[in-house]
């Protein structure tokens, strides 16, 4: 015996996102058919929605349901800093803590010899128009990940955007608050010996 | 800064689903983002669908999208065994043994004082009215789970069936297949001791 049509369709669905295997989509299948009916179709809505009424900001890269995004919109945040993310929900996340209120922009993605990403795959022209165009910016924060293309990229926009005058800088690296030397790795160990600050 | 209206709603639907959290769910949206039109379409089209076309068997209470069900129809299936689970989804764990070949009924819970589910609850009575009209039937398989409820809805559902002449089984209890006694837990192995078999 098969599922019914509608829920062996549903399952695919599930499976399609990440980290759900057959098992779990079993599972929340089930689980949606005994859902309240308006919880259902706000879903079904939700999804639509993502796809319909979200694009990118024209400025900055960021997600956005309005052209320029919320935070490029407000002038009362700091215009002569812009933070460099890969992706939007690393905006989302430096939200939260509350400590930077400049503005942003997203390169969707890193710099990547493997995968073929050079620097025209990346918002990277945008960027350095938007530096032309607006003579505010003093500071450019390079926030890409610690990762190996994380860092390249960063290097790379560093060359890129120095000789216009710019101040470029990068996120401190270094241990995590509350985290045992003991299990640090060695080369968090490494970046935080060489990025040691006066007491 | 608040996440874009879209994505906090999708948040929000992905967070009704059982075990998964604000972190899972946020990973999930930005997922959905990216995803292709296409997938998010059909997601959302078998949620509406899920509610839409599937309802409940007349006759077994089984998850179908005709009526009667699939199992219901097939006239090739043992019309003299009907086995008795808790939820539609047994049915299909049970199908893929592919042990069983004869009919099923679906209770939709177990007799259960403390959330007060009394026999009318559940779907008994029409199982018995199947009992009354069908005079093949020669066996009930009850295969409700062996929780303290399980065990008290088999043993109500047995006494309800006996006196009408009809075999009442239980699926067999004892240890699972490639599990080593050292770890059984003590009351499957009171079980297993219970229903030991002639070599």
């Amino acid at each position: 015996m098969q599922y019914p049509e509608p829920i062996a369709k549903l399952i695919d669905s599930y499976m399609k996102l990440p980290g759900i295997g057959n098992k779990t989509a079993t599972r929340l299948a089930f689980y949606t058919v005994d859902m309240n009916e308006d919880d259902v179709k706000a879903f079904s809505q939700a999804l639509l929605a993502t796809k319909d009424k979200l694009h990118y900001c024209s400025i900055c890269g960021n997600l956005t349901d309005e052209d320029p995004c919320e935070i490029c919109r407000d002038k009362t945040r700091d215009q002569t800093k812009i933070l460099v993310v890969e992706q939007p929900k690393d905006i989302m996340v430096m939200e939260k803590v509350q400590e930077y209120r400049g503005l942003y922009h997203v390169l969707h993605g890193v710099l990547s010899p493997i995968e073929g990403k050079g620097p025209e795959d990346l918002n990277i022209s945008s960027l350095i128009k938007r530096l032309q165009k607006n003579n505010d910016v003093q500071e450019v924060i390079v926030a890409t990940n610690a990762t190996p293309e994380g860092e390249a990229t960063a290097m790379y926009l560093s060359k890129l955007i120095k000789p216009a005058g710019i101040r470029v800088t990068r996120l401190a690296h270094g241990l995590s608050v509350g985290t045992d030397i003991e299990y640090a790795d060695e080369m968090t160990l490494f970046k935080a010996v060489q990025g040691r600050t006066e007491m």
